[in-house]
């Protein structure tokens, strides 16, 4: 994702044509500004993560982000998504909406498993729900400040094994 | 603190003089400037974590941001301790010191924990110090982000939990 790569200010209206293989005046067409196209792209950014929660849960979200963060300039987009956050309530509004979704996407991926009989039971699904978003957190925000990510692997693992119904055979 | 309360920006020399009990000329006898003394109260509030994570552990360094977070300006806090983590590489190198501090202080507690047949032994103590940090960065994230947080303390008794040894009575 071009916002992603270069950051909010990196993202020229070049290299956007290159990014999503549309002209200058087509992106113009469809989107006010800078500003709406950041809002769309984060927002399907958003549906394509609710979507993986919904298949193959959060934590292959976070496996994803891992495997996908090689040159992206993460605290770019992070810093200008603080900043918006913090000064405009309008995107504030909106932000939450979106990570309501995710959230709920979650939780209902959540409950699919505890029905099969795959989560621990001794948990509430809303606590594992925050717990796993929690992570997410933490992994996105190591990620932009540029810190070493190689050995995370065993540690998405352990995240993942300790939502699991734990069982004497094998897990 | 008087940086996390108000900001980077916000920490005025008036605000550190009632923060330190230090008067002006104090203040700046010991510190050539205002970045100076961030990075010396970032290097005291390091210090007390070390201290508590070695006394009872980074998940209670967790349990004691999460009850003191209340008015802080955690996100001014971050925003220029990220801005600062990119632009300047002395400045860099300084904090990568501080955070291997309070991993050593982690994984030699965890160390401990398993000595004393605490810990779970089915994994690596290096992956549960990256996990703990990872979950704190989260933490952190959250908090800074301004996110509800008063879900947050079952969250906080499951990452306990998921390092220490599962047995099969009270835990």
């Amino acid at each position: 994702m071009c916002f992603a790569r270069y950051g909010y200010e990196g993202a020229t209206v070049r290299r956007l044509e290159e990014g999503t293989g549309l002209s200058r005046g087509a992106i113009f067409h469809h989107f006010r500004d800078k500003e709406s196209l950041f809002l769309a792209l984060a927002e399907d950014d958003a549906l394509r993560m609710a979507d993986v929660v919904a298949k193959e849960g959060l934590v292959q979200v976070m496996r994803d982000l891992l495997a996908t963060q090689d040159g992206a300039d993460w605290l770019g987009s992070r810093l200008e998504l603080s900043r918006r956050l913090r000064t405009d309530p309008e995107f504030r509004e909106r932000w939450a909406e979106r990570s309501r979704n995710l959230t709920l996407a979650t939780r209902a991926r959540l409950l699919r498993q505890r029905e099969a009989g795959n989560l621990r039971d001794d948990v509430d699904v809303d606590v594992l729900t925050a717990y796993l978003e929690l992570v997410l957190e933490g992994l996105v925000s190591h990620l932009a400040m540029g810190l070493p990510a190689d050995d995370l692997e065993p540690v998405l693992d352990l995240v993942e094994a300790s939502v699991r119904r734990a069982v004497g055979g094998p897990s």
